[in-house]
């Protein structure tokens, strides 16, 4: 296409089947372009209601009697992301903890799964938290950390995973949707892969989940955690969601033994002796306000469905690499160019990313920065519109024409 | 004192110094008598505005640009409680996970710092989590848990532990104030003799934070967790904290490596190299919204002070005592009489105890149930007047004088 107007983004959102549900979002700067909901998702405004529901009425009227029913968000929050975004039946997803938390319950919980075999299999793109979680669980176990190498634009080659997996490996763990190229990952293949050896798979669903399709049940995944508070809309910091397969709940033990994990809880007995099912992967007192705003958020993806998110997602991901590469000559794309092998973001690799990260944000258009040179736009299908694209990347093609961003340091801040 | 009256009440509330605190926190229902702050703190009005300003402001406005300000929250709420509260310089606390994964965090730090040590010390009247968790960490490392047994009325002896601790114990964990009876534990003399033996002692303050002075510098402690959703008024599942001794945290590191833990965190560079000091005790994504609560609950506690504090709670439960002493003789005490050895809470031992408590909330008066056969009384100081003691006490004695209990079903629902 070449018709690079803004008239055509305009008409590109008036033909949007999801148009109507940016009004679910609070914007309160309508000049703000926000291209990074894969890091931290829009405010719903249901949510802010819910929590202040839940503050002012669960809380600050019903106080401990709210109990009754708080005791199961955990679960009835997983249920509903599980059904709606991840392919899950009820009963195998909860809403608790951090991602990294999670990650290391289920990730030691598989290493006990598989006492004869020592080798951990990741990839050198996974995401920091997962990568140093495997090393911790590694160096306290004596166990083998086996990090096959990815290449940072185009994701993991499942065939180089092939040639590492064997039958002395108990756990291979892999994002799902690579954090800085977006590349999607084959869960199906992969999964394959892994249980031809007899390993367990455990995937990092942070990016994909409520971007892409994720098919747990059906892909044969054995377990999976990923975060609320990108796509999912949860707020900053909101905790975290782990799925355990059903037919290995049962069998894997986590090794946080806490009371919410406790079959008949407030007889407080004497021994840890686990309820069947799910809730045994919790641990500690969930947090309540956070997993209500999880529940929020979800509710409009619900409303959206996956398979129209991923739509508008490769539509506005497309329009973004289109107009990159008629607008600006000095960046390559960092991203798979085809849209079935990435999720919704893209990344644009510019030598001064960093400065030019700051001038857009300057400009009043949000992306993300990430090492070592990628300028990271994750426009959230249910948030964003194709104006925003466009205005945003005309922005951008600004501050290169006038070389505006030279004016900010190279260095790049501990947050950005 | 032989005064009984309810203008006795209403003299002592109206001399009574932290009164006007008690405008600081909602009051949805004049009549609701609420005797559980010990399990969930009242909401601070101060709370409800600050978690509207943090979500509609800070995410919904300043989306991810507001994680310059947020990246500090756990540290500087941690700081806060730490000098508020517990008697720890600063650099010591951080806020984060639950309880239950701190607990899990600090006492496996523990064990890897005292390698050639196999026996963990804990007693059988701490709290479940802990014990499971305790219980947890011995299974996956073959160590010992030796369990100390407890009055359950009057607390654990220092003495009985003194027995038990030798060159074999790598750590003592134990409650400072004890879940049921409310029995406070002399810290530096436990620190003395677990350090005598070489061992590292991890607190649980969950009961004592905010209710009576916790002195961890000076009395020597290593370690310590606890909870912000009981007297620290943070809300439902508000995120813990946790206490590393300055000079321990370099030496001891936990188990769960997460990036917020990371040196240079967003080099996201491939290997885990954990900050110095307290931060690497951090691990997943903070959760920022419950955090905000927690200094916000924290504040209100601050402006009181945490010696008119304990000497309110004090008062507070010498009254309930006094009351039930003289109008519930079907009641035992059971909790320590003499108030320096007590938090602030009391618990009254009666057979029909769940059936007296589900009478009790159908009054107007929120108390708790604890196994086996104990109702649980705990008047948060900061929120809770001698009135509110007088109304419940005596609303209890017209439900034990009319046996209007005796409708109720004696079998513990799974939530009180």
């Amino acid at each position: 296409m070449t018709d690079l107007s803004r008239e055509r983004a305009v008409a590109l959102d008036a033909a949007d089947p999801l148009v109507s549900l940016r009004d679910a979002f609070v914007v309160d700067d309508p000049e703000l372009i926000y291209l990074d909901g894969n890091s931290l998702g829009r405010l719903p405004k249901a949510t802010a209601d819910r929590i202040a529901q839940v503050v002012r009425d669960e809380w600050g009227a019903g106080l401990i009697r709210s109990w009754r029913h708080w005791v199961d968000l955990p679960s009835r929050a997983g249920d509903l992301i599980g059904s709606t975004l991840l392919g899950a039946a009820a009963g195998q997803v909860v809403v608790s903890d951090s991602t990294t938390v999670n990650l290391y319950k289920l990730a030691a919980a598989a290493l006990d799964a598989r006492p004869d075999r020592s080798v951990i299999i990741t990839d050198d793109d996974n995401f920091p938290t997962d990568r140093y979680v495997l090393q911790g669980l590694a160096a306290q176990r004596g166990a083998e950390l086996r990090v096959v190498h990815t290449d940072i634009d185009d994701g993991l080659d499942p065939d180089l995973l092939r040639d590492v997996v064997d039958e002395n490996t108990a756990l291979v763990s892999l994002s799902h949707v690579a954090y800085r190229s977006g590349a999607l990952l084959d869960m199906a293949a992969v999964n394959a892969i892994v249980h031809d050896a007899g390993a367990l798979v455990l995937w990092d669903l942070c990016h994909s989940a409520g971007s892409v399709p994720v098919e747990l049940d059906a892909s044969g995944a054995d377990l999976a955690v990923g975060c609320t508070y990108k796509y999912l809309n949860g707020g900053p910091g909101s905790p975290a969601f782990l799925y355990v397969r059903d037919e290995l709940q049962a069998a894997l033990r986590q090794p946080i033994w806490g009371w919410f994990g406790q079959r008949d809880q407030f007889a407080m007995g004497p021994s840890y002796d686990p309820v069947p099912g799910i809730d045994r992967y919790l641990a500690g007192t969930p947090a309540v306000v956070g997993i209500a705003a999880v529940e929020e958020g979800v509710r409009v993806l619900a409303e959206a469905g996956i398979d129209r998110l991923q739509a508008k997602g490769i539509a506005l991901t497309d329009y973004v690499i289109e107009l990159a590469g008629a607008w600006l000559p000095g960046f390559d794309l960092a991203t798979p160019a085809d849209p079935r092998r990435r999720g919704s973001h893209v990344s644009l690799r510019h030598p001064d990313a960093w400065r030019i990260t700051q001038a857009l944000v300057e400009a009043k258009v949000i992306p993300d920065y990430r090492t070592p040179d990628r300028l990271r736009l994750g426009p959230a299908p249910v948030s964003t519109g194709f104006t925003d694209v466009w205005d945003g990347l005309s922005r951008l093609r600004q501050i290169m024409a006038d070389r505006s961003y030279e004016r900010f340091s190279g260095e790049p801040a501990r947050v950005t």
